[in-house]
């Protein structure tokens, strides 16, 4: 995967990886901007709407239907979790997501091992222990009330940029393990990520056509939903909110949207010196780490008087010692320098706002314009502005590596 | 209820109640040592194991057999629940439990709302619900595995003096629920209340051959329990360690045993002025209400040096305030004064340990000498001994109103 | 509730009963036309958008905050549901379900069992034992993962006229039961059904301040939800299938829908006369109590020729004799007689079809030309008609006493 | 393993292999009678009994406690299953199974199948979920109920000789997972089984001092149990019923016993001839496999009339191709030939019996005097006499190869 010799991502349909000739224009390396991968532009979603339609709303299997898949489908885990295990076979995972969705390596490495966890989860019956289901004594003799957990049928998973393998592999892993037959559309700047999860769950036995993989543009896979929206169940959404909503316009609510959350930290009124160091420590890590692309990152940390004196230095000196020994930790896929820098002008406007520490672009690297490259930043807000006229403004996620305490 | 006008108690066998003309001796008055219940001196134990034996494996129902009668079980306990809601009825057992059992009247009626409450938890579908079975796909197509939750059969219950309603009431509805079909043998001083609640069933709807009702004495209830052996499936067994073992012996462990705790309380070592009162308060409730019988009685405090300066004087007056306002809280069923006292004199023997009290038996009553009457007392004793030799000694449970700390 | 001394329905907001001046123009009685009902025709919203804003995210009770709630909840269904089950108190509610939506006596009071077996249900710890969560141990020592059932806060219900007290309650209950503050808005034609029934929890111990009642038209309701949406956390709506739709859009998806079903019988291939009478009995039961008007109502029946020659005469006769005994079994409140002959003879010019019995409107009652009033009908189709081209017309659901076979 | 270079076992105590000097007498070779496994003839109990005695009753670990074990034991689970998995392995495990327990490839095979799909179900999360607690509102602000799943302690695993590998391994890791600390005995014909696949878990990261292993007679484990019944807080033991009722008198019921069933096969009436080859191959599975030594073997056959004429015949000729195609299926490790032959000649006393097939006992083989070698055997016996006089000596589990009908 370099300029030269760039990787090529494929399409899967109906059990057959597809050869494409259209390409988008350019993929840009997220350290170097080269252009490192070729990413089918694909146009022409029959196929994949004719593949959904061959799953009927009862499912590729229920617990009436092929039970036998539940036990395959918990050997096809057993076995990628062993694989997975491998150290070789972690590595070359951690190394592919980091190429591309720049994160610290025990971060990258994180989502194999969490990937793995969860098939090591289902591994054995548990697929099948998924699918139990209940008997109640009904109301006279020969009766009962019987429940079984019953699948989709066709259903599509729109996946993000900022976890290239955790969040679709779970999401694919799911919608299988109770019979749907998933269509997969994941960011492009990260789909080979996916592309190659999928490979290895082929070769641990799972069949080819219980999977479509589809890389294209966003507005084709709205085109691919509205045209498929009859057949199409339910559509997992992970992503930003504008085309979440616009997701569930399509599918008239048929979505299950990723939730997001706030993370807020609350430190204090008791100050222990000896939690010092961990707290920072934790805050740090969890504010900075990922570049602070994380749905889950700390992004506003409430500090009590008590602890301010030891706590400030304390994460100013973190992020200092952080940015020396990797002064470029990472691109910002989702926002620019531009972006960022207006968004921490305007924190700094707020009166009695100031710089704890960061504010500058960072230089001296290859990070092409389109993406973010920053310091880690945060900026100190009076608790009155938090909760007075600014709320909105200070509670706007930068999606990065910039905070306020 | 008197010595003049006697209760008699009556033995409910295959449906029917049954007269006696044999009466144990004396069931003595616990606050006066009158006779005041005739209970029946059942020797002939052949119905109630002929009644037993009516009784399949398979229950009286299970989930394919007899399914409505979960329903209609669920419907007695509706109808048994808003009975017993009711504020006669309500008063009418707290009076009959603090009759034979001697405790505050918030501790007897605190019996009646716990198995109302119980009542209403199984009110409508609880009990069928109570019976939900499972169902898991199989290997191959065509095969599920299936999980039922199946009754006993035949199964007795002994229960004891200290909760007569609470405990016999709760053990006899779960035995109920799942289809066994349950005899019910309790402590001969109490056991009128079980048959007045037996009685309540059958009024709310309960079939009276769902239920057997033995008034015996102990020995011929072991001796029912043997000759049984081979069609009782379990026996429920709440009393003294020593009769369990003997039950567990004779059913070769088919037992379930309601197990007892140390119920130890640990305060400090951070001492909060503004807890003092609310610690003080619970640790006394906790200690000497219900006059210490209950299972769930707190027999060791263990104070830190913290708080003790401030905590042991306040028990104290609240000890003594309890005292004045009621003289004779009642009386202790399980021991008798002269046990009460040897084992006080054993603790105090204890280097370093002193009364800090209570410790003298009570005067001014009618309570006969065959039950305790004594002071709520306390005995420090260094934790050191506690730990060490004497520890057989100190934790020896004292079924009354004498704790140490 | 006559024409001369009308019943007269009222909203509750914020645990107040409002006195109403405008009344929507007619609620014609379903059975003579006359107006027996004044339901208020609320335009002023504001006091109901601000009631719900009272309660927060957080809910009126969650498992951290004011959990007492869960047990008192607990305490009303017990209370409920004892008043329920009074004679005078079911027939009370029986008869007011019948006088506004025409069912038979034996329906509407099926209703009033479903929901005091209900509130049985949720009885005594039931409430809580439903907001049960969960703990997992941790990665390292002290931590340990905790879930907890949360509530949405305010929310809001919208319920339809078929089955006045049973939708709306069990809705309303487990919206309580969870910690939410739910705004109700029921039928015009049957409103008046869940007021009384409120006003049955209030006498049980509800506060009346945790629901809001709003009689209102449904643009009205469209409105306020457009304007609170922002506050409203869910709706939870049943009723046809296009106003869902519209109810999604406004609530981008924050809704729940009450599914409905086909609920289409297959019988044969054997044929055993010993079950002929309770096949014909269920076929008959299933299609035309209630006066078809149920989303359980079977709609089509799939006959095999085994069964064909037996069975059809038998339906007839018992239409027939149903109609014997009560020549207007009620009104259909959703369609009108033209609606319902168009689509008899869409269905009848199907090649092949044939009218079983049926087909003409009924004479001689006074219900009104708004509402629907014909016979118990039943259409013969052939079985390649229903899978060809007419699919789309024979699997109309017509809301009402006509079915096809 | 074999006469000349003897298998050498090893007792594991406190994290260390015992190197032990007394062996058992002989412990024969089950095909050919030789001495191939020398197996510790433990009589020094100390060192266990000191062991046990480490781990408290709150175990070595639980939710409050060293919670990152779960997930230990969740990664040791994953490894071992992988392992187990690699063929190389699961032949080694199978061929170990045959070689002390002489059943057929399949069923030895099963073994290895079950214990690691056992494995796999605990794999990643699996271990912690299963410690999962829960907790409930409570009654006034602040208050909450939480439940945790806590383990015994000190606990001891007796395990049989005919399922060498999968009853003791699935006790073993069950065991493990909720905190306790086992102590294993298996029967010394086979105890070779278990020691390998301690070490098995051991190289999967196990620590070695999570487990004891004894080899040791049975007389021995008694002393050892009457020792340190005060510490042994469970015992599970899986054997015969005689062995059961004594174990569970020196643990006054403080046992877990593997049940057993009759595991009777109801044929007919209905008779399908398409499902003859089916039902046949079944039943003969079910009665012979595994020379008939599991639980779960068929041991009667209750065939209706419709059935017997075709079936009989089928299960005939079934039993004599098994016996061509392997003359010597295996030895019976329980019962000698001479036991087995009185069993059958009292049954066949039985008015109205006869010999379906079988009876003899098998020649030109190596299998010792001590155990049986028998052909599978069938024989039948009228209905009326397994319901009248002999229903104890018909239902008399032979635990081998005979069956009757």
């Amino acid at each position: 995967m370099t300029p030269d010799d760039p990787g090529v991502a494929r399409s899967l349909v109906a059990g057959s990886w597809i050869d494409s000739t259209d390409f988008l224009p350019k993929v840009p390396d997220p350290m170097s901007g080269g252009a490192f991968l070729k990413i089918p532009d694909t146009t022409d979603i029959d196929p994949f709407i004719k593949s959904l339609r061959t799953c009927p709303k009862s499912g590729l299997h229920n617990p009436q239907k092929n039970p036998q898949r539940y036990v395959e489908l918990g050997q096809v885990c057993a076995k990628a979790a062993a694989v997975l295990a491998e150290p070789e076979i972690t590595d070359y995972f951690t190394r592919l997501i980091q190429r591309v969705m720049p994160k610290t390596w025990k971060q990258c490495k994180g989502e194999v091992t969490v990937t793995r966890v969860f098939l090591e989860n289902f591994a054995g019956d548990g697929v099948r222990f998924l699918a139990r289901g209940f008997s109640n004594p009904g109301d006279y003799p020969g009766q009962e009330s019987r429940g079984y957990r019953w699948p989709f049928g066709p259903v599509a998973i729109i996946a993000p940029f900022n976890f290239p393998l955790e969040i679709p592999a779970l999401q694919l892993m799911g919608a299988l393990f109770m019979g749907n037959k998933p269509l997969i559309k994941a960011a492009t700047t990260v789909c080979v990520v996916i592309e190659q999860f999928i490979r290895l769950l082929i070769h641990a036995g799972l069949s080819p056509s219980d999977v479509d993989l589809i890389h294209c543009r966003g507005s084709v896979m709205g085109k691919l939903m509205e045209q498929a929206r009859g057949d199409l169940r339910l559509v997992q959404f992970t992503g930003s909110s504008g085309v979440a909503e616009r997701t569930s316009k399509i599918m008239n609510g048929a979505v299950r949207l990723e939730d997001a959350g706030f993370d807020w930290k609350v430190i204090g009124p008791d100050f222990q010196p000896d939690w010092l160091d961990y707290v920072a420590w934790q805050s740090d890590e969890d504010a900075y780490n990922a570049s602070g692309q994380k749905c889950s990152a700390q992004s506003i940390l409430f500090v009590h008087e008590n602890w301010a004196e030891a706590l400030l230095p304390r994460l100013k000196s973190l992020a200092a010692a952080q940015e020396a020994r990797q002064p470029v930790a990472g691109s910002v896929l989702s926002w620019n320098n531009q972006e960022i820098q207006s968004h921490i002008d305007a924190v700094m406007a707020i009166p009695g706002a100031s710089l704890l520490f960061g504010g500058q672009a960072l230089e001296g690297h290859n990070i092409p314009d389109c993406y973010g490259a920053y310091q880690a930043t945060a900026v100190q807000v009076p608790l009155h502005a938090v909760a007075g006229d600014h709320f909105e403004l200070v509670t706007t996620e930068l999606f990065g590596r910039s905070r306020w305490s």
